[in-house]
């Protein structure tokens, strides 16, 4: 079968891009470490060319993720929630590259905190419509800055961001508490301590994590189990907050490979979630979901 | 009068050395920036007689503060809590520099956390015996570390330190959050909205924070105003949970110039507590105290 589509998923620190048939498989797949952070003087053209230049021309190509943000390629104005396939699809920018591709931009999502302060997301909108099959559903993003997302019947009503990844990477590079973190051995029992920690007490969180400092000084928890340890905090703090106003029982999906979801799968079922993995290719079928929703594919 | 005792209160980055008589009038005063931190090779003799040499060898020298710790002069254990002056004097450390004074060290405190986890100060704990009236206490040490000291008749029951002072200059310095912020003017409405914020939800700090660049982003808050937001917002996190268990209608004492507490005066009046500033020489005080209850003056 001939192919029909090129989705394209380029983030922050990577490029992603399949060529797809008319029915969805995925012929061929181009991924790099080209992400936007890596493009210089915003030659995105010729980066993409680099990687799918033999790809037909003639292709429609759907993008998402960090490319429609201001350092990307074209900067997108954020589609306001509750946000389905129809808005975004409505909201979708059409690009023509220098050699003349057609670039359908997708636009990220962005909602309003119980402070009334702005959240965003881009990118992950893409992987949610990917996963959802309908209902109430709850989906976990990982990364430096963490998304829980809420999902009715296909639309993102809600989400949160935690900058749980960077405040870890900021103690364990900078603060006082990496000084005594020896070797980098992942210890369980030094996270699920942490993780318990994190969802009993979250809101002593800069309290808390200066436990990581004293176990250590008082000899009570070994040096090379400091940083597992940290981390359970800071991850079950984030727990804690993000589920606190969700129906008991939910269920919720994370959107990562299972190396990447690991400590949030860890960290979940220790707060007795039920949790569960979302397809690895979720981005995919979210853009390819889009262009149909886009009318660019039957 | 003649002179009868130096005090000396030498921490991570000062160095405060007080000539004082017997009635604890203070007749001289030598500042430094000669923290430990700064003292080359462990000489702390040299910079000792440095600074004090021309005080009369025979007096005996009272020291608290980090001075005491693993990466000062000598480092003593923690006594630890319920701890007053009398167990505090029982624990001092007589030590003989090699010019022949008489150095007696004060140790630190150390407590355990709801969590079991152990807390400790070094320094603090003279500073309240030097502020302590008596009565039911509650004393907040702003810094890099900040400390909240509870007090029952004199004895120290308990505290808890705060990483807010370094968690707000890791996240302007190396997060993304730093990155909007333009200038340093502070900002009183700004730094007001995020102690609020703080106080609201302080279990969702990791969450919350993240405003800071998103009101940026949406052209909500001036960007020079960023950095007093977060400011707020770390504050109004620590005083939420510091005060969580302390009665309603407890009185908070800040043991800093007006200068340094000026921040938590704010923010602690913002959340409605009353609060006013110790005496600004109560680390004196207290270094004077603890001589009288070691016997060391009558």
């Amino acid at each position: 079968m001939s192919s029909a589509f090129i989705a394209l998923d380029w983030g922050t620190s990577s490029f992603r891009a399949y060529l797809l048939n008319r029915d969805g498989t995925v012929q061929e797949t181009v991924t790099a470490p080209d992400g936007i952070l890596a493009v210089k003087d915003g030659n995105f053209d010729a980066v993409l060319e680099g990687h799918i230049g033999k790809w037909d021309m003639k292709l429609p190509i759907m993008a998402s993720g960090m490319i429609t943000s201001r350092q990307g390629w074209v900067e997108l104005p954020y589609v306001a929630c509750p946000a389905g396939l129809r808005s975004i699809a409505a909201a979708v920018h059409l690009h023509t590259s220098k050699l003349g591709r057609k670039i359908y931009f997708v636009p990220g999502i962005s909602t309003r905190g119980r402070d009334g302060a702005p959240d965003v997301i881009r990118g992950e909108e893409t992987q949610v419509f990917g996963a959802t099959e309908g209902g109430s559903e709850h989906f976990v993003t990982p990364g430096t800055h963490s998304k829980w997302i809420t999902v009715k019947d296909g639309m993102i009503t809600g989400f949160s961001s935690y900058m749980t990844g960077e405040v870890f990477a900021l103690l364990k590079t900078h603060s006082i508490l990496g000084k005594l973190m020896t070797g980098d051995m992942a210890s369980p029992s030094a996270f699920e301590r942490g993780v318990r920690a994190g969802l009993k007490d979250p809101a002593g969180l800069l309290h808390n994590i200066f436990s990581t400092r004293t176990l250590a000084l008082f000899n009570e928890m070994p040096a090379d189990h400091l940083s597992s340890y940290l981390s359970g905090q800071v991850i079950g703090t984030e727990i804690a907050h993000a589920i606190a106003e969700n129906a008991v029982g939910a269920q919720y999906r994370i959107l990562a490979t299972p190396s990447l979801g690991e400590h949030y799968m860890t960290a979940m079922k220790t707060a007795g979630l039920t949790v569960s993995y979302g397809a690895p290719d979720v981005a995919v079928i979210g853009l390819q979901r889009i262009a149909v929703a886009a009318g660019l594919l039957p």
